[in-house]
């Protein structure tokens, strides 16, 4: 997911605020940077369900992404 | 990044266990999973510098992503 070289970010709207773990294939994390002046987090959803932007912001999403670093071994 | 179909893990090795968050143009996340029983996270550079297998057992890595969750507006 290369940024867009005009310098705008990827994610037009805040993002979800809310999602369950076990739909997520990958989580991308962009810091902010010259090109996009805010972080950025994208959702790769399992099943082919696309990418989603999520809202940095939300404390969910915080949470999953702490939830995420603890389940480093598959159940 | 799309995992290798015939199930095997991204990160050979067990990945940097240090690395500077100014380095870090993105950071994926993967989630342990049927196709690789553990969970992976890789950074890609800055400067065309390639991507790098980070280790999710380290403390520093964990902190880091924990600074980016932080820093989410661009200094």
């Amino acid at each position: 997911q290369a940024r867009d070289p005009r310098g705008r970010c990827l994610c037009a709207d805040g993002g979800l605020k809310m999602l369950r773990l076990n739909r997520v294939e990958k989580l991308d994390i962009l810091p902010a940077s010259p090109s996009c002046g805010k972080q950025e987090i994208i959702a790769t959803l399992k099943d082919g369900a696309g990418k989603k932007c999520l809202n940095p912001e939300s404390k969910f999403i915080q949470e999953l992404i702490k939830k995420m670093m603890e389940s480093r071994r598959s159940k």
